[in-house]
């Protein structure tokens, strides 16, 4: 049985960690209780990246924090990786499936309720809705979806959906009032002074909207 | 057994085929005698990726012709490619050789003869070696290596040799006198007028060269 928490969901962004190397800040945050980790990476070359997504699974495995990679299905194999999360301009999930088999975790973005209903028979282990809120993190993102609009992603997904986009501290609980099963996020743990600390109060918000919302 | 042949070898690039489609352009030059094609894609999302690669997988299947996919795994895995070629920063041959088994045509580039003394024991089945000649194609081209240091790299290659960069009808037999197994073209048939004839007189050029040699 697969199974995963998307509780605290860090995806990681290498210019946002500052002078820090990025597996410094996977490691602390996975300590301070991040439940999922999406390495995300634009920019560099395969060799570089498959490095890199080596250093993480090595560094998440004792805590058993399970590794995600965004997009490409060519790292995720070289590194172990437990599954990917892919995007609508990725591959196509069943693509994805059957590359990666039933026991990889897929998880799908979806910006839109209509995109979360042409998502049901998709073979996705769970949704990323959003943008939730304003985000400066992806220049390309889309328009926000909205706590509303997360509303209506959770009823149609018939899976967990995870909120991202512009979710820190100050708004995590409202995601989790809104149906989701947990917030991803980038800027609020990468950038943070302590992303151990950060996560920490993350996972603290996560279970504190959960108790009031059980 | 793996059987594939490099004599005529093309390295595809969109933005050289002009506003042909590029499966059209692929699918000319294959008529004309092209005898390995590598899918190579810089800008593309990984979905369009795929279904580029699907679309000229299935115009060369007919012809025998197969297909490598420049670096990306995944998408070799996707579209059911014959293999990948890979760089000097993209996935290393023996983590590509692991994850795409022994049936699977791998490439490697070597830019000068120290790499092609250091591939000698990676799991590779050929190498393509350049630039030969200088080249406009390729932006961040290594410095040329010349019809010597082509010559240089067969020695120590242990392996069929491809040589690439700046190669066309004007100086493919020399290639094939310096000892490169065929030739790697990328202008020469992505920006040809009619990319059928370019590969037809490639292939002579070739052809012709080898019973010289031989």
């Amino acid at each position: 049985m697969k199974r995963f928490d998307l509780s605290v969901y860090l995806v990681t962004d290498r210019p946002l960690c500052g002078g820090r190397a990025l597996i410094d800040v996977v490691a602390e945050a996975a300590a301070g209780g991040v439940t999922l980790v999406q390495l995300r990476e634009k920019e560099a070359g395969t060799r570089e990246f498959v490095e890199l997504a080596r250093a993480v699974k090595k560094a998440l495995a004792p805590l058993g924090v399970p590794l995600l990679v965004n997009d490409r299905l060519d790292v995720a194999l070289a590194c172990g990786a437990d599954g990917v999360h892919v995007g609508q301009s990725d591959m196509h999930p069943s693509d994805a499936r059957a590359i990666l088999g039933p026991g990889a975790i897929i998880g799908l973005s979806v910006e839109t309720p209509e995109l979360a209903r042409a998502a049901r028979d998709f073979p996705v282990d769970y949704l990323g809705a959003g943008p939730v809120f304003p985000t400066a993190t992806k220049a390309d993102a889309a328009p926000v979806l909205g706590l509303s609009g997360l509303g209506e992603v959770v009823g149609l997904a018939g899976r967990p959906v995870v909120g991202i986009g512009g979710i820190g501290p100050a708004n995590a609980m409202e995601v989790l009032r809104a149906g989701a099963h947990g917030v991803a996020v980038v800027s609020a743990l990468c950038a943070a002074f302590s992303p151990r600390e950060a996560a920490r109060e993350l996972l603290q918000l996560v279970r504190a909207a959960r108790g009031v919302q059980d």
